[in-house]
């Protein structure tokens, strides 16, 4: 990919997808400096219209993304009071507070709470992900642990390389806990049942293994990886990015709330997008569909199929 | 089955069966009329203490329920000034609330605010199939898409003919999002990741994928699927209706919550039924079988399977 | 085991694992007694650095735990003015409260009220495992049906004896319904659609269908399932009891929060054990190791897998 192995990320634009290979050096671990160009990018191609989905893949030949600098991560637990959970729970929900105003961000990233603060400010990319238009795929070329796995668990698809290569949180070994989301996104990805058992083990998946729980969605040859992530990003990104949003928030945050409230906000989800110009346009479109033919589009399995191929039911005639 | 084709239902008591046919006219819709039927239903079978189960199935002969009338969706969407989600999610919030009051809500009726009041209204109808005591059976003969899965999905069990049928979620492919709680219920049954999956994909399941996920609960021959439905409605009809409820309140309210709160929604629910005069009859009747045997019956596997069939623990001898 | 069959736990120390047989009697009930005991058994050995895990296993020859002593449950019932759902949640709610203040407890332990503080308790105890740094290990030497089902599916690993043995919940045949969190850590377990079917029937898993769903880990001989839980109580105690601590509380806690509020539970979790002594002392010769060898340890798959087996990252040399 490159030779100078210059730290960073590296994008190609394809059509409506941005390809960014994820470059953390001879070793491709995530630091600090990197997560801030993901959370630049991830703002930038959640806004662009153009932009429909992202494939991330390791510069590194055989890594993903390692795991976080280990200095990074060690030096935020240095030099405070020690704290016990309660507090450390009131400093968790401060975090988030003091990195919106920038005056506040700025003091305070020059002091002990830095590593916090980037550690937040982490957490509040992977969660515009989620809530984003833009669909993120995960081209796992190679092995991700720790926060190289967690940045996977919160993309919306993963093709991972088959091989000698491990997804999984590692983190017990060290005498942590996960932080970047992992206990989180990987208990509702697979339940809660197989999540406990891997993480207190600190066992990572192999491809297979992730397969079988789902913690992956597709294993590949390792030089499919890239091509299989970019189809899947195609065939999505034919997709209305406003109903693409609607969907992944309504799952990713509606679903996780009391049921009463799930519905309240997937209902709010969908009055918004009942009033959306290209929606009623296409309702419009199918209700002279159905005056037209005389039964109705969807329930056509051909006229379905077509649809589903590209993305939006439109083209009524028989196939 | 119906000849004029009289959009309705078409209401069959067997035993503590009701057999319901929707009958959404020749293109199987639903209608806010015929939303408005099934709500009034399900208020009935609800406080019928003779009433255990209802199976509902498509009066259209390869159909279960297409979809919703689209006129009815897409005038729901026009005349608005255009809100945004936040805005969104406090109406949404409101509706409810009109809804209870009847002078509010015929008033509102008459007004833009008719079709978010009646999509109100049908999330009301689902959620008290949640809650009641009487178990609802989805005999799917044909296909439900949109609205149809979720309402397939709102019942407690789904019997899934065999063929070219399909059970999903479309909503991406007109540029909208679901919004009769598909992405709530579906993601709570099989999960986010499959669930994310179909919705972002707009593809509905085959009989044979719903069933590997657990979108249905068994898949058999069309001229099977009633039959089948009215066995499992005998069989969990013959349980003591009261009991059905707290069951199902707890699993699908009570489980949906942070555990605390869910553990304790768990708790309230078997204080109210530990000192049902049912359920002491037959604790008292258990306590006097030990004292009469010398065992606990339950531990007995014949007197246990004896009382899966019988639907209660009561006839204790030795089998 | 004990031929006088007192009734009680029966403990031996292995290493830093501690084997709790549990005494219920000829009927291997659970009583209050009992519940009591185990209560003041979890005080412990959550407190005690030393222990690393807790095996349960039954004393009955073919029973874990039978179910509850059905006298107590159905004396909990009456004397009481029936009350609703609503007043039983707040109820629910109180006992909590009354059970941490000792004046109150004792006052209202002489009432009728006495069941009720009682049931609380146990779902004290069950969350208090679910909180501690210890494992709990289910060994089911044989049936475990009710209560003796709920206080299996609190532990963290459950492994079963294979044969004419049932776990599950029988609540519905008796015009109950759970009580003791069946209805909660199934779900979260195995997912609403099977734990409805299964509660909704009231019939027991065995084994391999147990196995099959997820309400146990692994199924073997009865022969071996002592064996085979002290094997993973020694592998998992191997780990540092801390970061387990942290690890539980993230995952049946945390992931059971709408998303937001559980990502900072786990944030608040690693903040923690960023700072702890061990953690860092890790971290320091993990940084050491990469400066010393040239790349990460965890990424080379035997330093790994060495790792796994040793509970810790820490012995850096290739194997």
């Amino acid at each position: 990919m490159t030779s100078d192995r210059q730290t960073g990320l590296h994008l190609e634009e394809l059509g409506t997808t941005v390809i960014v290979r994820i470059d953390g050096g001879e070793h491709a671990l995530l630091t600090p400096e990197l997560a801030a160009e993901i959370s630049s990018l991830v703002d930038k191609v959640d806004q662009d219209p153009d932009v429909h989905a992202v494939v991330f893949t390791g510069a590194h030949p055989d890594r993903f993304l390692s795991h976080a600098d280990v200095t990074w991560l060690q030096a935020g637990g240095v030099g405070f009071p020690r704290i016990n959970t309660g507090l450390a729970r009131t400093v968790a929900r401060m975090a988030r507070g003091i990195n919106r105003v920038p005056i506040l961000r700025s003091l305070a990233g020059m002091t002990r709470l830095k590593t916090l603060l980037q550690l937040d400010s982490l957490h509040a990319t992977l969660l515009k992900m989620n809530a984003s238009g833009t669909i993120f795929i995960a081209a796992l070329n190679g092995s991700a642990l720790a926060i190289g796995a967690e940045f996977a668990w919160a993309c919306d698809v993963r093709i991972m390389a088959d091989g000698d290569y491990a997804i999984g949180l590692s983190e017990v070994l060290l005498a942590l806990t996960p932080g970047g989301g992992g206990s989180q996104r990987l208990t509702r990805l697979i339940g809660p049942r197989q999540t406990l058992a891997a993480v207190l083990e600190g066992k990572a998946f192999t491809p297979a293994e992730a397969l079988a729980v789902g913690a992956v969605d597709e294993v590949v040859p390792q030089n499919k990886v890239l091509e299989r992530a970019l189809e899947r990003a195609e065939f999505l990104g034919l997709r209305a990015k406003k109903s693409l949003g609607a969907i992944k928030r309504s799952i990713y945050f509606g679903a996780s709330l009391p049921i009463l409230q799930g519905l309240q906000f997937e209902h709010a989800e969908f009055l918004v997008r009942d009033q959306d110009k290209e929606a009623q346009k296409r309702m419009l479109g199918y209700i002279d569909a159905i005056k037209a033919s005389g039964d109705l589009p969807l329930l056509d399995p051909k006229i379905y199929a077509r649809s589903v191929r590209e993305g939006r039911i439109g083209n009524y005639s028989k196939v």
